[in-house]
């Protein structure tokens, strides 16, 4: 049996795995905003590398009041909205309700333990490149799994549990390929690797991926900005765990860069937020990871200057 | 006797400059682009701080060709049009003719020792915001002085020259307050902590002095990347002269950001180059002073960064 599924903020990455999730037979419920009219008569379309689909009937919601007590959240806000799930939450959790967060940067899961008790805690590192198009349209540009893990107060390595299989199982019966991690902390400094030079830089120098890779300058600032993620992530893991290797392999830049290059031309996230005039998840993606790697010693010049810029850029937006 | 002088690129610095030469009694030839057929007919304008004046009848020129063999070429190009020197100088030399450059940036004089031979080199470093404002017309905005030394082919210290001694007269003589350096080297440096952060971020966030002053984030990356100067300066002064102390004092970051916070609102000569669609002067102000600190072992990955941006930002424009 399916797991029921609450999908908290609708937007391109919640909106595309919770409609993989019904299409693969759970029952999910959607929080929609501005687009609940649109998706309450003519559902969720997803134009997809994989296939184009439709949801012509999703249960559609403006609010959690209306929604039941479910298994598990899916929170797919912006982390800078984070401050309302305080009021989203309540009316969906049970006893046992899990929380799986698909939400970029770091130090989110610690960020949620806060409000959910001692309910486990997922992190969804959502390996993907897709857009909200339009009211209740997503486009689905490039990659698409998801890797999943759940979260140690300590964040130490975690057994995969009986609940973390029945989720994969949800998402894997909708067609979404998902690898489960014991180390959470480990998958998301290795999903910092990116997300740190490409997310930042795009906004800052107004580009896309493709015109960032094709320019020397930024390519090799990229680069080094993994490096310095690299050097965080290995000083991290030896302060939480002595001797134990919790490091990033080496060969990690030279294949993300690889990738960059080959994938579709991409304007990422927080350029879309930038464009959008939406508050940027500096704290969530920069922040957060930048204080992890001072207070564990690690020398990352590159990313706090970054952190400044994107400050300072996301203070003038707002 | 004043010296007779030309003024090689008549913008804000070479035209404020060569304005208070002529009114201190030089002979000053000016050379004119655009500004040429406005300047014959009216004359240099300068609406300054110290007292608006105006020089209805200059000695204007739109060709070195025109003008005499001079004691002293004063250059106020952009470093971005230093390839046109090698057409733009040899009218004006004599054998003992000194060459004075007004440049920003770093190295300046050792790449114009490759042009003129053996005579004398000077840097005129201006403390000054000054903006061309208009045909023949310039705004002077805050400050105005003027360090003056000469450049040593193996960047050492230089003793005060008769030729040093009679240019600091001439500007004297105009009003232009002036400062004599024995190290040239230094002084660059010195001025380099004011230039490199605050014109880079200038164009980076594009902002003026008093906007990037009153963001929290941009004020601390302003101080980090002064320190980065001043760790390079100490670097390359104990490269050169081991054991001399050629090290700018570590009160120069504090002061230099007090100053900025007190002074008229500024746009940096590198954002008004950023505005107007030219060439930024990123090898001059950064490129130089990224090289010789990475070569003198001085850790400055702010200054790289800011260097890579740039370039970026540089080549999308051009």
């Amino acid at each position: 049996m399916p797991l029921r599924y609450a999908i908290v903020g609708t937007g391109a990455v919640g909106g595309y795995y919770g409609a993989r999730l019904q299409q693969g037979g759970a029952e999910v419920h959607f929080l929609l905003h501005r687009d609940y009219d649109h998706v309450l008569k003519s559902g969720l379309a997803v134009e997809s590398i994989a296939g184009d689909f439709t949801l012509p009937h999703v249960q559609a919601h403006c609010t959690t009041a209306t929604m039941p007590n479910v298994d598990a959240v899916v929170i797919g806000l912006k982390t800078t909205q984070n401050a309302l799930l305080a009021d989203l939450l309540p009316p969906l959790l049970g006893p046992k309700t899990a929380i799986l967060t698909l939400q970029n940067g770091f130090g989110i899961e610690a960020e949620l333990a806060a409000w959910v008790g001692d309910r486990p805690i997922l992190g969804g590192l959502c390996i993907i490149c897709a857009n909200k198009i339009g009211p209740g349209t997503i486009r689905h540009l490039d990659y698409g799994s998801l890797l999943l893990g759940q979260h140690h107060p300590d964040h130490q390595p975690a057994r995969i549990s009986p609940l973390l299989k029945q989720i994969v199982q949800d998402f894997s019966a909708g067609s979404i390929p998902v690898e489960k991690v014991e180390d959470l902390r480990l998958a998301r400094w290795r999903k910092l690797v990116w997300n740190i030079p490409f997310n930042g830089l795009s906004v800052v120098m107004n580009a896309t991926t493709d015109e960032m890779m094709a320019d020397p300058n930024i390519r090799l600032l990229a680069e080094q900005l993994m490096e310095e993620v690299l050097e965080a992530a290995r000083r991290d893991g030896d302060a939480l765990s002595p001797g134990q290797n919790r490091h990033l392999p080496q060969a990690l830049v030279a294949q993300m860069l690889t990738h960059t290059e080959q994938m579709t031309p991409y304007r990422t996230s927080m350029k879309i937020d930038s464009d959008e005039g939406r508050p940027l998840e500096v704290e969530a993606i920069y922040g957060n990871a930048l204080r992890t790697a001072q207070a564990a010693g690690a020398a990352v010049p590159r990313i706090e200057m970054l952190y400044h810029l994107l400050k300072a850029i996301d203070r003038r937006q707002g």
